[in-house]
C-alpha cells in the first residue's frame, strides 16, 4: 500500500458532492445577505435546510463509514493495526480530519439537529426584535430553550473534562477550557491595569477629527484599492455591501467579502474591508487541488480570525501602513482630512476607550468583551447562573472589567447575534485569533526584516506571500497547535500580544 | 379514497427537495450571469452539475416509482384500474404531470446525460469563440457531435411520428411537428407578401430618431418604473444587468429579471425589461402553495413566451402604452426626445425591416427567423442536410424568406447559443409564444372592453390581474392546449396574430 492521497481517491470522490452542496449553500447565504429581495427569505430558509440536510446525510452515510472503516476504527479514529503504516502526512491528515468531521456530524442525532435548527430560527427573529425593542424578557424563553439544547448537545459530544469543551471544540478543534483559562487570566491581569493607565493618561486623542461626511462611493473605491494592495484577487472575488460584513468562499476561485458603509465614519467601511480581506486572502490561498476535502479547508475559526486581525490591527492600525496610505486617503477626502496632521490622525485611529459594543471596540478592550462572554457561557453551562440573571450579570462584569455600565440591554446582553444562532463556545475564537495574529506577525517581521519599510512603501504583497506560504497553503494538514509551532517555533502564548499592546499604547499614551 | 391533493401529500413531500435543489441551482446560475467573478466559472459548473445530478437521481428514484406506482402504470402513465376514480382535477393533474417529469427524466440514461452535458459544455465555449472569430469550421465538430447525440436522444424518447417531435416535446409538452407545419405554412404565406409590401411602401419610419445617447442609470430607472407599473413586485424580485437578459425564479416569492443596457439605444434595455417583466409576472403569479410540484410550475416554454411577448409587443409596442409613457420618456430624456413627435416616435419604434439577427428582429420578421431554424433542425434530424452545409443553407433561406444574405456566419448560422447547449427543438416555442400572445391579448380586450383606454391611462394592473386569474394561477393544472381553449374558447390559431399584424402594419405603412 502506497499510502498517498491517491489511495484515498474513492474517499475524496465520495466527499466532493458534500463540498458542492456546502458551496451552493454558501452562495445562497451570500445572496441572502446581499441581494435577495425581502420576500425571498422564507423559501430561502427551506432551500438551505435541504442542501445542509443532504450534505449531512452524505457525510454520515454508510458509504462514508465503509470508506473510513477500511483504514481506521470508526469509534476512536485510531488507524486499524498496520493499516496506515508508512503513509505520508497528507494522506494521514486527510483520514484524520475526515474522521473528525464525520464524528462531529454523527455525534448529534438528526432529530436534535432539526430541533436546534428550528429553535434557533425562531430565536434569531425573536432576538432581532428584542434587540430593536430593548426587551430582554421577550428573548428570555428563546435563549433558555437554546441553553437547554446546548446542554443536551454536550451530552452527545462524548466525555469531556468540562461541558464547555464539548462546544468549544466545534469551533476551535483541539482547544480546551484548561488552555483558555490561563490565557484569559493573563489578559485580565495585564489589560485591566493597562487600560486604567490609558484612561488616566493626560494624552487624549481627538477622535472627533475623524467624524466628517465621507462619500459612500469614494469610501468603497478606497477600500477596493487597499484590498487590491493586499493582494486580494478580484478576478476570484467581489466586494459587496451587507448589514454585517462577512467573508464567504465557494472555492478558492470564488471568495467574496462584504463591508458596511456609513457616511459619517470611513473607518467602519475601511477596516471591514481590511478585516474581511484578511479572511479572504486565507480562503483564496487555500489549496484548490484539495477542494472538497478537509485539506482544502481552514484550520479553525481562531486561525481564520488570526488572518483578519493580523491585517486589520498589526497592519491596518500600524504607523507604516498609514505612512503609505494616509496621503492617498487625504487625497481622496481632501476637504475632510487635508488639515489633519499624520500624528493626530494616527492617534485618533488608535484611540483606546472602554465602550459598550464589542464589534466597535479597540484592539485592547476587545478581549475583555470576549472574556466576559466566555465567563457567562461557562456559568450557563455549569448552572452557576440562570438565563434571567444575564442582564444584571452582564452589567456587573462590564463595570468590573471596563468600568462602564451599558444603559440598555440593547447595548449589553442583547448586542450579539451568536447565542440566538446557538453558537455558544464561539466567542473565544476571536481572542485566540487576536493572540495568534500578533504571534504570526512577529514571526513575519523576523522572516522579512524590512517588513515595516515594505509596508511603508505600500508593499503588502510580501506579507501576503509569507502568509500564503506559511499558513494558507496547508489547509487542515496541521492542527492549530502544530501549525503555530511550525510557523513560530513555540505554542500559542499571550506574550506577543501583550508586549505588542504594551509597546504600542505605551508610546501612544506616553505611559 | 378522497382523491384530493392531500392523498398525494407523501408524493409532494418526496418531490419538495427536488424543487429545493433546482431552486438552489437557479440561484447559482443567476449569480453566474450577474455577479460571479470570472475565476469562479469552473467550480460553479461542478456545483451545478452536482445539484442537477442529485435532483435527477431523486426524481428517477425507486421512491418516486413507488409513490407514483400506487396510482398509475409507470410505463404508460395510465391510472391503475379504478385507482383514481372520482379524484378531483388537481390531484389528477399532479399525478399526470409528475409522471411526465419522471418519464422524461427516466427515458435518458444517466450516462447519456453526462456525455451530453460534457459535449455541450465544450461546445458552448467553442461556439462563443467561433462566433467571436466568425469561424464556423472550428464549431463544426462540436455541432456535429451534438447532432449525433440529439439523434441518440430521439431513440430514447420512445416512438414518435417524426424525430423532431421527440425533442420538441421536452420544451413544449404536447406540441407536434404535425401541428407546427400548418402554423408555419400560414405564417409564411401571409408574412412574406406582407413584408414585401412593407419594404416597398413609400412610408419610411425614421428609426435614426431613436439613436441618441441615453444615460445608463436613467434607462434603468425608467425600466424599473415600467416594471412597477406592470405590477412586477420588487419585494419579491430584482432587476439586474446581464449580457443576455433573462428571468429566473427560485420560488414565487423570489423571481428576478435582468436586462442589458446600451447607451446608444434605450429600446434594448427597456424592451428587455418589459419582455422579462412579462416572464416575471407569470413566475410571481404561480401558486406558491403548489411550489415543489408541477402544479406550481409554468405550462410550457411557449406559454411562458406568450407572457413576455404579450407585454413586449401587444402592450409595449402599442399606441395606448406610449400615450401614457411617451411624455414620461420625453421628460426623462428631454434633450434627446423633446423635439420628436409622438407619431414619428411610434413609427420608428415599430419599424419593420429584414435584418440578420433574430433577437433584434421586429415582431413581423421575427417568426421568419424561427421558421428558418425549425426547417434546418428538421433537415438535420432527418438527414437531409449535413452540418457542414448549414452556413450556405442559412444564407439561402435568409435570401428566400427575408431577401437579405448575412455577410458573415457570425450574423448567420453562428448567432444563437441554443444549438451549442443541445437545445434543438426549442426555437418553435418562440413562435408559439407569439401566436398565443395575441390570441390571449384579444381575449383580454373582449373581457376588459376599455383595456386600451386603461393602458393609455397607465393602468397596466387590470391586464396583469386578468393574466394572473386566467393563466398564471393554474400552474400546470391544464395542458397548453386545454388552457388556450379555456381562456379563449378556441384552440391555438395563427389568425389572431396575422390579423393583428395586418391591421397594425397596414395602418402604419399605409398599405
Amino acid at each position: 500500500m502506497t499510502g498517498t492521497i491517491e489511495t484515498l481517491e474513492p474517499l475524496r470522490r465520495h466527499l466532493l458532492p458534500i463540498a458542492h452542496l456546502n458551496s451552493a449553500a454558501s452562495v445562497l447565504s451570500w445572496d441572502q445577505e446581499t441581494y435577495m429581495p425581502p420576500g425571498g427569505g422564507e423559501a430561502r430558509a427551506e432551500h438551505l435546510a435541504t442542501l445542509q440536510g443532504l450534505a449531512h446525510e452524505r457525510l454520515t452515510s454508510p458509504e462514508t463509514e465503509e470508506l473510513l472503516g477500511r483504514w481506521l476504527d470508526l469509534k476512536t479514529g485510531e488507524p486499524l493495526s498496520g493499516a496506515t503504516d508508512g503513509w505520508n502526512p497528507i494522506a494521514r491528515a486527510l483520514l484524520r480530519e475526515t474522521w473528525r468531521d464525520y464524528t462531529k456530524a454523527k455525534q448529534v442525532p438528526n432529530d436534535f439537529v432539526r430541533r436546534l435548527g428550528k429553535t434557533c430560527s425562531l430565536a434569531q427573529q425573536a432576538w432581532a426584535e428584542a434587540k430593536k425593542q430593548d426587551d430582554f424578557a421577550s428573548f428570555l424563553p428563546h435563549l433558555t430553550a437554546i441553553v437547554v439544547l446546548k446542554k443536551e448537545e454536550v451530552g452527545y459530544r462524548g466525555p469531556v473534562p468540562t461541558p464547555y469543551d464539548a462546544l468549544l471544540d466545534t469551533y476551535e478543534p483541539g482547544a480546551t477550557t484548561a488552555q483558555l483559562l490561563p490565557l484569559f487570566a493573563a489578559l485580565k491581569r495585564r489589560l485591566i491595569p493597562l487600560l486604567d493607565r490609558i484612561v488616566h493618561s493626560p494624552v487624549k486623542p481627538r477622535e472627533a477629527l475623524l467624524t466628517r461626511r465621507y462619500d459612500r462611493d469614494r469610501q468603497l473605491a478606497f477600500g477596493r484599492m487597499v484590498l487590491e494592495a493586499m493582494g486580494y484577487d478580484f478576478s476570484r472575488g467581489r466586494l459587496d455591501i451587507s448589514a454585517h460584513p462577512f467573508t464567504t468562499s465557494f472555492h478558492p476561485s470564488d471568495v467574496r467579502v462584504t463591508t458596511r458603509v456609513s457616511e459619517q465614519d470611513f473607518t467602519g467601511s475601511l477596516f471591514s474591508c481590511i478585516h474581511e480581506g484578511g479572511h479572504g486572502l486565507y480562503d483564496q490561498g487555500l489549496p484548490a487541488t484539495h477542494y472538497g476535502t478537509p485539506l482544502g479547508e481552514s484550520v479553525s475559526l481562531g486561525l481564520h480570525e488570526s488572518q483578519s486581525r493580523l491585517w486589520e490591527n498589526c497592519v491596518g492600525l500600524s504607523r507604516p501602513f498609514w505612512q503609505h496610505f494616509y496621503p492617498l486617503l487625504q487625497h481622496t477626502f481632501s476637504d475632510q482630512l487635508r488639515a489633519v496632521a499624520f500624528d493626530d490622525f494616527y492617534a485618533a485611529l488608535n484611540s483606546v476607550k472602554p465602550s459598550f459594543i464589542r464589534v466597535d471596540a479597540d484592539e485592547l478592550t476587545y478581549n475583555l468583551h470576549i472574556m466576559l462572554r466566555f465567563e457567562i457561557e461557562r456559568d450557563l453551562l455549569e448552572d452557576r447562573v440562570r438565563v434571567e440573571e444575564l442582564p444584571q450579570l452582564w452589567r456587573d462584569k462590564m463595570k468590573s472589567y471596563l468600568g462602564i455600565v451599558p444603559p440598555t440591554d440593547r447595548e449589553g446582553v442583547l448586542q450579539d447575534v451568536h447565542w440566538s444562532l446557538g453558537a455558544i463556545g464561539y466567542f473565544p475564537t476571536y481572542t485566540l485569533g487576536n493572540l495568534y495574529s500578533v504571534q504570526f506577525f512577529n514571526q513575519a517581521r523576523r522572516d522579512i526584516p524590512d517588513l515595516p519599510d515594505r509596508i511603508a512603501r505600500g508593499d503588502l504583497l510580501s506579507l501576503k506571500a509569507w502568509l500564503n506560504e506559511r499558513i494558507h497553503k496547508w489547509g487542515r494538514l496541521y492542527t492549530a497547535d502544530e501549525l503555530v509551532r511550525r510557523v513560530t517555533g513555540e505554542p500559542l502564548t499571550p506574550d506577543h500580544f501583550l508586549t505588542y499592546l504594551g509597546n504600542k499604547y505605551g508610546e501612544l499614551y506616553k505611559l
